[in-house]
């Protein structure tokens, strides 16, 4: 059972409803930005699906909605973001909005951004940052859900790395990666359905290997690339958090209900000017990309949810009709 | 059969050793500098092993071991490094040079080589910069050894993937990783002992998985965390190739013989201020890396190496008796 929405009218529905849930317009209107995007990127998971978790942290005050986050250009370089622990969008907007001329202008630049909250879809924020000219790195942290490797206990998110590269005349090439095997969701999904999870997923709180969904929730997420993810991991909370002032992944509380402190995560994001050193790197990037989409069996990242972008702005994205009646509840 | 060495033995070895295989002083200098940190990281692969096929592509011209690496201020914090298709490691000194000040300076900076070639240990690059107090971040590339996922031709290198940051009072975490889920030169050594290699490690030219060494040195390595790997490895061609200006993986010529033109790759160093945000990120480093080394089971990276090159310092590195016969007989 779905119906049929156009991103205006998914725009009014984010919007109306935190608003109702104490919400800043402003706010609102950055947070359904976002999820719209993340609905027209085939991400579901971060979309509309998130209103309900988002709505009851700002009800609890758990995210402040009011919050009006700020910016400080702390080198030439260099601008630090208090989210101040609203949503993550407006503060990475602000992000955003000031890198492309400071990249263009020092040839690289960065904005940290620390007392944030889920940055949703993290190839969207590189991507925006591609369509503006630019190269774009985004490093981001989650609550704690990976070990060490051979370790037990959950220090360091399934934080994601996205990374995108404009090309004269097509869409970007958007990377767009999280340090965990395989999602936290897919989890959570076949817990609630009863179902039993591949091996090597998760492991169990004592560190072992477990195919029980709920064994997992309970225990850490195998990293992508086994050791390799979790040093990736470290690095990523190092930059992201260490860097920034925000709380690494096992400081920080769940995305998702409305309990407790505010996550207070991190992210940060990196433009560079892909002129800083000569004319040639559009070109050179059309080069490699060209090389990937000519190569039989291979597809160029991206362009898959590029596709299916212009698919749904034109004919509407399909919501779950149960989701969406919980949605227009909420507030209320 | 091994010899004990000390530091400086090490260091004349391979010095005068090049500078008899038409390398300049200055140049074999910083070479020395380079395999001699990477013996005592206990990673001979990058070490002493490599100066045979150093010195034939220094003697066959494929590496101009007379170059003079030039850089270039693009932009406050951008520099454009030549490395002159000699050896990477004057390049990279050139660059670790001017990125403290510049990042500094401006938050972030960075340094882009092109026409390049090996760049030995990534993680000593990044170390450096650590010990300088900086934030380190290094991506390079090396000749084609992976596909696209899901296509047969190798376009990316094994890419390496570098990062550090200080720790007040303590050595750098250092996070040193390629994106090849094992390293080539495991294969390359099970190839010349006529054994075969465990599943998982590589495919042949069909793509198609092989335990035979033979066949999977004509085919692909396989990529850390699978199709994961293959978008990072994407990330870091377009960074340290596309943006520098320097050959992709597929374009690069072997590291190992002295056939054919030079390699022409390229290496991207980025260094970060940790108090580009605020004063508190040495102490949060802190933070995290006791909660790492203080987890049953886990280790910080980085720090098995650090203890291993004081223990060489102290007691001499144990070398290969034949290798170094063989490398007292190069350019004679």
């Amino acid at each position: 059972m779905t119906r049929l929405l156009s991103a205006d009218e998914i725009t009014a529905l984010v919007t109306e409803t935190l608003i109702r849930c104490r919400t800043s317009r402003e706010n609102a209107q950055a947070v359904a930005r976002a999820l719209l995007g993340a609905e027209l990127a085939g991400q579901a998971g971060h979309g509309l699906r998130r209103m309900p978790s988002y709505c009851a942290q700002a009800l609890s005050g758990k995210v402040d909605g009011m919050a009006a986050a700020r910016s400080r250009e702390t080198r030439p370089a260099a601008l630090s973001v208090d989210a101040a622990h609203g949503f993550a969008y407006p503060a990475l907007e602000l992000a955003l909005a000031w890198l492309p001329a400071a990249a263009r202008r020092n040839g690289i630049a960065m904005a940290g951004i620390h007392r944030s909250h889920h940055c949703g879809v993290a190839g969207l924020v590189v991507e925006q940052l591609a369509e503006d000219g630019l190269v774009g790195l985004l490093f981001a942290n989650t609550p704690g859900a990976m070990a060490p490797w051979g370790g037990r206990h959950a220090l360091f998110g399934t934080d994601p790395i996205a990374f995108a590269a404009p090309l004269d005349g097509a869409d970007p090439v958007v990377v767009d990666i999280s340090l965990s095997k395989v999602a936290r969701g897919k989890i959570m999904a076949a817990s609630q359905q009863g179902r039993d999870i591949p091996e090597g997923w998760a492991l169990d709180a004592n560190g072992n290997p477990t195919t029980d969904a709920k064994e997992a929730l309970k225990g850490t997420m195998v990293p992508m690339g086994d050791a390799k993810g979790t040093a990736l991991a470290i690095m990523v909370e190092l930059l992201c958090a260490g860097l920034t002032g925000a709380n690494y992944g096992y400081e920080a509380s769940s995305f998702f209900d409305g309990e407790g402190a505010a996550p207070g995560t991190g992210q940060l994001v990196i433009a560079i000017d892909p002129t800083a050193f000569g004319d040639g790197a559009l070109d050179r990037f059309a080069v490699l990309a060209g090389a990937i989409d000519g190569m039989d069996g291979a597809r160029l990242p991206g362009r898959r949810r590029q596709a299916l972008k212009a698919r749904l702005l034109a004919e509407g994205v399909p919501c779950d009709d149960a989701l969406l009646r919980e949605i227009e509840a909420l507030g209320r």
